[in-house]
């Protein structure tokens, strides 16, 4: 009997648990917080309302900021005429091996009746993998004098790279993003603007999104194919593997000079623009679930939630409904009138026909911040029994309707506050500083997490870890005075500790 | 002398005229307000800065109104098996000849290191030209009971349909566009939705855009492909002829039928879900300058306006510099904290190094609704010297600032009432009602224009009408007490008038 009880009270919403199979683990968070599905398209998912209202309110935000920042958007073609990918020599190796190819404009049909292609395009169209290419063509044109410059254009668009291994949000054959594409009249200006959007990504992951990333750049194995330098964010899952959420590249003037992007400067001299880009995708979800999830499902931080509250009438006798259902609507009412970050608080009432139990748990599954169940008994006293998404399910409380309104907008505040914190802290004790070879592949043959160790810089390194271990340099964080040494692995000098870490 | 100046003062800022070359001056109209330009993408264009802002407005608009009536936001694979296309019978017919198909997955190099298409797929895919297939695959497995319906469900999306003859905005190979897709437990709920969407429609277009337009059915042979009606929102254009802004369409069960969307009902029995979808893409956009733009180029309604006004520092003076733009800082201050149709007022100052001159009629060309140019008079007197773009360029006035800001919202509700007058007035002018088939020929060899016309239902009278003048059916208008009569082709019964029209 008490065994039973034990395990009853330790039974999570969520199997296998994240200690059991965390990849598993992942899928089923998905699955059960209704967020996207595997589609009948190899490699790609398709999007669910829960989960596309989550990239919704990211792309608001973002989209603001980058607004707020003189950047523009526009749209550039989907396809990309495949000779536009050879005119830059480092861009076409990195992404000729995963592009889908457009060669035919219609079907027909073959002798058995079967639809084929047909009508074969001379010139064959790639979807595009990234819009350097096509929009640096653009630029061309766009760009004739200083006073063109700088140009700071932004687009929403869907990509295609056919990724063989996909996962859900994290790597799909299909995904949504941003690419920042800018154009600047010298190279100091368009290394700041490099570094302004990595910080405003570092921004929007940790201000927003409760996750905690480390600036850094990439090493060159690693870089953007056509840049002079990559920037990224890097992020700890909750199994210490690393997610890198953003990047944004200095690409000098290589993409200039493939697409003859000049303008005369103020001294009436011919000159190759500056060039950078720049993205984050719907793989921030991901990380994002990776982040702040639990053994009962997704946590949403309430920023970045979709729906902040969620009011669950509790009918237990049929004559008090009209009153319990009248008290909830004004709840809500109340409620929508109120502002958190910048948005009116978005409740919903649900009344679908389900027991108590099964509701209150559909909706710690999808992660919403809090949960109001609303009976007889709250309706009487003036009360809300509320459920809050960061504490456990056990841990409810009763609180008048006053002080609950009063409180929710610092409660909200709270929990973002504590996800992140949370988050931060889980990175602090699974971080740590390595000096010596041997220990390294004993933290990495063990959980992992990220290790902070000094290298030489040889990239015959970097390929001998990831071969072992499946490690890579996650990034060289952007220190303001890094401190020299020695590398582990070959005893030769550093500038400065880099990260490694197992990634996504 | 004489001859010259009047010359001058009738010269336009677009070359040609309306009256000169219709398409060549629409296309002259985009170029001079930066709105899009053709791509080195066979039939595709890039939508610039000033003509995505204006679909950015679009978008937010009716994705609030959408939301509002229960619709939510998804996202579906861009690629589509090309089996699927087939499960549907008209559907194939429709798209199979129009579609970009995608054979390969990767680049490999020939023999002389050319970029050669690599990876051949086993089944080939489709670039989504619309997407109920995929969608319907979807819902076949989301829905599964009568509680799972109403499902209601939207999409942002880019679409490809590889069209011949191409002309931006109204009709290119890749366009941007909303599709909704929804599936209801009756044929009455599902008609109710696409006739909801259709009025949703109109008033977005009319009270929004100020495009006025008819609404009305579409004859069987310019149905949807696989629907059982299609709806219609068509307007005409300043060359009198018609622009289709947006469809609708109930789809009965042919696609649940293709598909296998099938829900337990009420009583438990299953049936095939009933179905709709619906759309409006970027071609909006084209139907706008075309609708409202004048010899000196575009005309942007306020409430669509990405800029309502434009302030433009007259410097003479170089010591007055500080104090003019001081002043115009103020203005613009004071502006931005108004509202109108829901959104702050958004105000460029233009400090451009470029002639007073210039530098207005840039503004002019693009649309915007009010421009204030402020010199020292105006700093000294406190006022503004106003122009408006409903009305000509020499047509400004001089108003004090006070009266200017009292005045500034109703001058805007002003110009948006005043375009839809001018553009139902053009409309009224140019709709005939004809009783004969040689008034009708006569009618379409001459200007044209809209014309109510009885007509059997006879697919093989339209083929032949548009086969002689190049003329189709708009639509059959929605009206209440339809009135019967006699058709002007065969003499056969008709019971009611239909719109002809040419058509883009």
């Amino acid at each position: 009997m008490n065994s039973t009880k034990a395990k009853q009270q330790t039974k999570t919403a969520i199997t296998p648990t994240r200690a059991e199979d965390y990849p598993e683990w992942y899928q089923q968070v998905i699955k059960a917080a209704d967020l996207a599905e595997v589609s009948p398209v190899r490699g790609c998912m398709t999007i669910k309302p829960w989960g596309y209202g989550i990239w919704e309110n990211i792309q608001k935000t973002l989209d603001d900021q980058l607004k707020a920042t003189g950047h523009k958007n526009a749209y550039f073609p989907l396809l990309i005429p495949m000779s536009f990918l050879q005119k830059e020599a480092e861009h076409v190796e990195g992404f000729a091996k995963e592009c889908a190819v457009v060669t035919h404009y219609r079907l027909g049909k073959n002798e058995e009746g079967k639809l084929v292609p047909a009508g074969e395009l001379e010139d064959p169209y790639i979807i595009r993998p990234t819009s350097e290419t096509i929009i640096g063509e653009a630029f061309s044109r766009w760009i004739q004098s200083y006073r063109d410059l700088p140009l700071l254009i932004n687009q929403w668009a869907n990509i295609i790279r056919w990724e063989m291994r996909t996962r859900m949000f994290l790597r799909t054959s299909e995904f949504l993003w941003q690419e920042g594409h800018t154009a600047h009249a010298s190279e100091k200006d368009a290394r700041e603007e490099t570094m302004k959007i990595l910080d405003l990504y570092a921004e929007l992951a940790e201000n927003y999104l409760a996750i905690p990333v480390i600036k850094g750049e990439k090493t060159p194995s690693e870089r953007f194919p056509g840049a002079v330098n990559t920037y990224c964010i890097e992020a700890m899952m909750q199994d210490k593997k690393a997610v890198q959420a953003g990047t944004s590249h200095y690409l000098g003037q290589n993409f200039a000079r493939a697409f003859n992007i000049k303008f005369l400067n103020s001294n009436s001299k011919e000159e190759h623009a500056y060039t950078t880009s720049w993205g984050v995708t719907t793989r921030l979800i991901g990380a994002l679930i990776m982040t702040h999830g639990d053994d009962d499902g997704l946590i949403l931080p309430p920023k970045v939630a979709t729906t902040h509250i969620v009011i669950l009438p509790v009918i237990h006798k049929e004559e008090t409904r009209a009153d319990v259902l009248k008290y909830c609507e004004n709840l809500a009412t109340d409620l929508r009138k109120m502002q958190y970050a910048g948005r009116s608080l978005v409740v919903e009432i649900d009344q679908r026909d389900l027991a108590g139990g099964e509701k209150a748990w559909s909706w710690v599954k999808k992660g919403v911040p809090i949960r109001l169940e609303i009976g007889g008994k709250e309706f009487q006293a003036d009360s809300v029994f509320l459920g809050r998404r960061d504490k456990t399910y056990k841990d409810r409380q009763s609180q008048s309707r006053t002080e609950f309104l009063n409180t929710v907008i610092q409660q909200l505040d709270e929990m973002q506050a504590n996800l992140l914190n949370r988050a931060l802290e889980f990175r602090k004790n699974n971080s740590v500083v390595i000096n010596s070879k041997e220990e390294f592949y004993e933290f990495f043959k063990g959980d992992g997490g990220f290790a902070y160790a000094h290298w030489n810089g040889d990239p015959a390194i970097e390929a001998k870890i990831k071969q072992d271990l499946n490690v890579t340099i996650r990034c060289i964080p952007l220190e303001k005075n890094p401190e020299a040494g020695k590398c582990i692995f070959s005893g030769e000098k550093s500038p400065q500790r880099v990260i490694f870490a197992k990634a996504y």
